[in-house]
């Protein structure tokens, strides 16, 4: 067998994810070497508190809580602590100090990725981070490497797991969303903090990031149009199943036709939204992700698998430290991560959907031709209406118009004028409808 | 924009899939320069006739008929040919000239992959073939490069579309087995020779490269064990329709536990077999392909997309490029194929998994045990079975058997014995049930 050179990594952080690539490093060593050509060291493991209990038993010689020290005698620094600072400081500390990074923040990247990608681009490191979106499922390199001679037209998927994996216990069990939520909670599928999970942020920060590197720009979590699964009850969720439809809260992104300026621009955008239960997203049950890819030549492609986990995130991040190891030893530059197509993002007004609205309306003649007419004047054309009586004796009836695509703006003004309608005694619900 | 050094690039062949690669480059240039860090020239296309009729227009001075002086000047040898010679020889003379292969070139790398990938060992360049499993689906690079600190277990799935397509029309317009096939090869999803398809040679053929690739060993096609759809008709498939399963051609890889000589093996395997139609995998319609892939830590993935086609095809070609150009940039040594896990692959009458007997009896008293005793007999045990009289005058009756586990070498003797036993009629199917 060959002599390997030695790469000494550093692991910046052992909770969950850590841990676990901590104990794979150490037991498939003889493999990763192999794959990398390179011996890989484990150098020392930043750690908060020397002492803290943890779930994976880690040698106690390889704590530190000196970052600086640990950083500076590294080829590969593995950043895994979350959050932005002091993980920010690090990382550029690491770039500039001549290593490769990988890493799995999400929200870092979203936030500070441009800083840190022209940093590594000034001394030809590389920065990995197929960790930091869908766990396990390779989508960063195929975005990045496989389709590299494709052009991408469009993403679109699930990407963050505890809102799928509430949505999916409200549609397949019937439980309100307090209910699911308390599940996920129990099951540690939702953090003490839910906000960034349930408001959408975490999958705000996964689309900037699959969009930024699709489409060649940049695109920061200000940049996305976000709305969370707070509105979605489970009314909503029953009314899509009988419909056949299942609301899911996606991430796409997408390339818009040019706007007036003549640029093509791009929108990026998270939020909860029908779509039939024939479509392979329907059948993404738990806490899943699945990603679909969209490219002129290659077509539609899907990844699919589990959407978190320690382990198999840890294997994300394994698969990159073995590229950056085969770089290190390489030498040449990392492959940076070109924004040279300096897209607009596009505002959410200007995107097409179709839309799914339900109404309820006074039981009395004329008031579907009142509705039908308001969204005439506002150039919302309707694909399906529904008018149903809930009870013989109520005198309140409901409306479920399926639109053609139209633009938010005016689906907006339409759901205005309903509102202050006064045949429309309430806008139940506006759904966008999404996967055709 | 930083000034890029100039790459030649070769290609070998001009079918569908390498127009569409000439015709990629040329209209994505300015993208591809960006994303490998090199201008990316078309030195020249290798055809057998220069005047031949195409359907992507090339440019006529680059075509030609002369290889070596083709493969002598290129940087990067794009093998689109197909077949074990010439394409053989032009690929070594490659190797040895310094260039990095890509290559789409299944039935090469099944049967001379190890001489390929040592004689690229040997000059430290790399051999990439992405486009020769699966078209545009990545399955190749996330196998060797997102999964390479993972260890991977299984991989599992629809590889071959051609007779997808067919097994898809039978199961879904209930046409026979030729009127299917008439069909597939009108839409141009059969070649002339449908041999290789129907057979099942090409699904074992990309088997053989999955395995190699995932278990870091050198299985070649003789190694593969495998069954075709020849002998599936439209009563199975009606059959299966009814019980609520569909038959795929699965291509199986998988780690088995050691054998007496107390070494691990592989088994590769491709053969119809039955799913359960809550199976993602029977999800998968007409000429598409999805892979399965199991890993420790990673879990299971699923990777979706298009089987077949030449711009899909092409685009997987052209990610193999850039990163062939980065490689040939940065200088150092491909990525090997590791074949240090020198694995035996395991027979087939190694393997265990579950089987569906369907017999034709005599519908007279004592048949079922005499059937269920004979399965006693060799160790096979029985998880559902199931008696029905096909009509009321009818002397015949059908038994529907569901095993457990059982190995090929028990099921074999079973069915011998079966076929011998005289309240037996006929034995009408054996059929492995997977995905479970």
């Amino acid at each position: 067998m060959t002599e390997h050179r030695t790469l000494r990594v550093a692991l910046l952080g052992a909770g969950s994810v850590g841990s676990q690539v901590a104990r794979l490093l150490r037991e498939h060593g003889d493999d990763l070497s192999e794959r990398s050509g390179a011996r890989l060291e484990l150098a020392g493991i930043l750690v908060r508190d020397i002492d803290a209990p943890r779930d994976v038993e880690l040698p106690r010689e390889l704590l530190t809580t000196d970052a600086e020290q640990l950083i500076l005698g590294a080829d590969i620094v593995i950043e895994l602590m979350g959050g932005i600072e002091p993980a920010r400081s690090y990382v550029l500390q690491a770039i500039r100090g001549g290593a490769d990074v990988v890493t799995g923040n999400k929200a870092l990247l979203a936030t500070h990725g441009a800083e840190i990608f022209e940093a590594a681009d000034q001394v030809g490191a590389s920065v990995s981070y197929e960790a930091a979106v869908a766990a396990a499922i390779p989508i960063i390199r195929p975005l990045r490497d496989s389709l590299a001679g494709d052009r991408i037209e469009r993403i679109f998927g699930i990407v963050n797991g505890s809102t799928n994996f509430i949505l999916d216990k409200m549609d397949r069990e019937g439980l309100d969303a307090a209910e699911a939520q308390r599940i996920a909670t129990e099951l540690g599928y939702l953090e003490a903090d839910p906000t960034l999970d349930l408001e959408g942020y975490d999958a705000a920060q996964k689309a900037a990031i699959l969009a930024s590197l699709a489409f060649h720009t940049r695109v920061s979590l200000d940049d996305v149009h976000r709305e969370g699964i707070e509105s979605v009850t489970a009314d909503m969720i029953e009314d899509a199943r009988r419909a056949g439809s299942v609301i899911k809260l996606l991430a796409i992104c997408e390339r818009i036709a040019a706007d007036d300026d003549g640029d093509d621009a791009v929108s990026v955008r998270v939020y909860p939204a029908l779509i039939s239960r024939e479509h392979p997203l329907a059948a993404v049950h738990g806490g899943n992700n699945a990603v679909f890819v969209e490219a002129e030549a290659a077509g539609p492609l899907m990844f699919y698998g589990a959407g978190a986990g320690g382990a198999q995130t840890a294997s994300a991040v394994l698969g990159d430290v073995v590229s950056a190891a085969r770089r290190h030893l390489a030498g040449g530059v990392g492959v940076g991560e070109s924004a040279r197509q300096n897209r607009s993002v596009a505002p959410i007004a200007r995107i097409t959907t179709r839309y799914q609205i339900t109404l309820e309306v006074a039981d009395q003649p004329g008031v579907l031709a009142a509705v039908a007419g308001v969204l005439g004047e506002q150039g919302v054309s309707i694909a399906t209406a529904l008018q149903t009586v809930e009870r013989e004796d109520s005198a309140v009836a409901r409306i479920v118009i399926g639109t053609h695509r139209a633009s938010e703006k005016a689906l907006s003004a339409t759901v205005a004028r309903l509102a202050a309608n006064p045949a429309v005694g309430r806008v139940v619900s506006v759904l966008r409808m999404e996967g055709e």
